[in-house]
């Protein structure tokens, strides 16, 4: 798989859909959010905007879900192509929709410099097709938020 | 109270803050979501934008989790107001904050048409400063989301 410092080129630039509000790279209004894969990890740096704020200088909560929602559901479809030993984004299309997600806000999020999320997948249920993704969100140097979301696998 | 129909009018337009990327009205790139309080539960209806797409046609998880978790926010601050017989938005200012958010996405959601949400308190550990939100979002006729927001008072 291509790689770039030990990463992948990112997932969303591998995937046939690229409008999603989260993470499409040709959303001109959405958050165009980045997944990297490392092999057993999601990664993603993302600088906010500055209309991402809930009171000023503090990100929204709403865009800290989206984030890891969008990156959470890419690091599942990396681990389930990894697991399959094909790359990602190759025929037939392996894709993932969240079936619920939970966020732990444990202290408020600056967002005058880049804010950075790691997931791995942490449980995996193959008969059900589900898979539960841990996600952290930190910035300047302190984890952020927590989140999990559980993935499963559809037909499409 | 003032209300419309039986309902306050927008819970956000007597809040001093107003560029909140889920609810502020002067935030030119935000939702703009509204909140109407009856006295028991917080009513939002909302018409998504093209550009708020997961797949195309089907309203991003991440928009829906920003729904709900400022509209369980606004409900709560209306539910705290209201225990102490007082108007919303009155001196000194009641403000909640995000402790946690889960939700439940039980089916695709469209986007042609509004989605409605509906929020009531569930549970408080008034020691605590604490307030449990139970949320529904719904769209033509049928539950999409299900969302729980642990709500938490903070000074100001």
């Amino acid at each position: 798989m291509d790689t770039i410092d030990g990463m992948t080129s990112a997932l969303q630039e591998r995937m046939p859909l690229k409008t999603c509000f989260g993470c499409g790279a040709e959303n001109a209004h959405g958050l165009q959010l980045k997944t990297h894969w490392t092999g057993a990890e999601g990664v993603c740096h993302f600088q906010p905007k500055p209309h991402m704020h809930a009171a000023p200088g503090t990100l929204n909560g709403g865009i800290i879900a989206t984030l890891i929602d969008c990156h959470c559901i890419s690091t599942a479809m990396a681990h389930l192509y990894h697991r399959e030993g094909r790359e990602f984004g190759s025929e037939p299309g392996i894709w993932c929709v969240t079936a619920s997600m939970n966020v732990e806000y444990k202290r408020p999020t600056p967002m005058d410099g880049p804010v950075e999320l790691r997931a791995r997948v942490v449980n995996e249920e193959i008969d059900r097709g589900r898979v539960t993704v841990a996600c952290t969100l930190s910035a300047a140097g302190k984890e952020r938020a927590l989140g999990t979301v559980v993935a499963v696998r559809v037909r499409v």
